[in-house]
């Protein structure tokens, strides 16, 4: 299993009228986790993109079990627990700064090949970043 | 079962650099769903907060079929299939204008006492008015 | 001068913990505006990247009145003063149903040729069709 | 004059399809430039709205001059130039990594009392924090 952990601060325009974090912004913040796991791993999301593959998110499951409000300094723990095949799932955890659990996803991307638009394998490099962290 | 179906048009905010809607920008077309089944209820989401109540997102299932792009005329389904008691939960069907399903999700909400903060059943008049789609 | 009018409903997640609209979506809003008001010209936006022209904002200037609210159908009145050059200048006035005042904006979009990445004349048809509001 | 840099990664959602970052998004950019600025002075704006006062935006004016793209890391720099009184103005310059000046604005919020809505002057202690910076 491969983790990493990133922060993000709750912005003012991501909240709504309760005082909540609106619960279509966490999407950015899962978008920010992979991104940042990705980066960490040596293999920046743009990169895949300059490769010719787009990462379409194909599904996305959220439990929301407490707010986050503005000015919250979260922990997003971002976790890869298969190498990608034509797929890959990204777990998260959300934390607020005394450690409660406010949010679980798991959301799931399909590697497409720009120039035929059909699905494609994850690049090599990428599996093979990847791969260390299986290895028994 | 009770549904209802509504139009909204991609915004070119809603866009990414791949040329397909966010994501994370589908949330907002569902509220924008539910809040217009429950208007056409004679039940504004409005209303229910005025009487004291909150209704946060609870969870949220979306699998991302085709992309929504720039300028599509979507319509959306939203469906409620069963009487809300604590909870609520909305169907969605998300398709463009050609009829291809884009999306189908599933988001669950709780209704909220703001005055005690604990979950409460749903106001009288919203089951009343749901329970005549749902009687025999 | 050419006027063109369009309704807006205000989303939840457009709301921030102030009960207002944040101040940045009032971006999404004027977008609506000048999108709507192209379509009316028998131009829609769309067709004008389509064209290979891309219209990116060199400027924004926004005056905030009033707040808008939650659920609020605004009016969203959209105004060209001049024909277009290699800048189109569009004038926002958004108002409640109350007909109250929110805010009046003043945006910039400038014609770029997306071969050359060098700005470019306003496309012909859309001069035209603006021109006819124009003439004496 | 009061000078506080920060730095922003672009996130994905905040792109176009023209690949650049949405112009009203620059709107969260800028609001977090003032949340970092006031936060550096010992003032979160977080304790502002705790002491009862909200600080709505009156006005933003922005010139656009290059485009930020996907994953650019931003520098911003946010200025005071005067202590504010009923209305606070921050002066925004937005560069990239590579220096080159993207955006530039100004962003004048006031300072409104929860209690009656009405316009109040600043809390003493973010004035007595930023007049350190503009005495001789």
């Amino acid at each position: 299993m491969f983790t990493h952990e990133t922060q993000l601060r709750v912005r003012y325009g991501e909240t709504d009228q309760m005082g909540y974090v609106y619960y279509g912004d966490y999407a950015e913040y899962f978008e920010v986790g992979r991104v940042e796991a990705l980066r960490s791993l040596g293999f920046p999301y743009k990169r895949i993109e300059e490769e010719g593959v787009m990462l379409p998110v194909h599904e996305m499951h959220v439990k929301y079990h407490r707010p986050a409000r503005y000015d919250d300094l979260l922990l997003l723990r971002t976790s890869i627990r298969e190498v990608p095949s034509v797929r890959i799932v990204f777990m998260y955890e959300l934390f607020n700064e005394s450690g409660t659990l406010l949010a679980e996803a798991q959301v799931t991307l399909v590697f497409v090949d720009r120039a035929t638009m059909r699905p494609c394998r994850a690049p090599a490099p990428l599996s093979e970043a990847l791969s260390v962290h299986f290895s028994r």
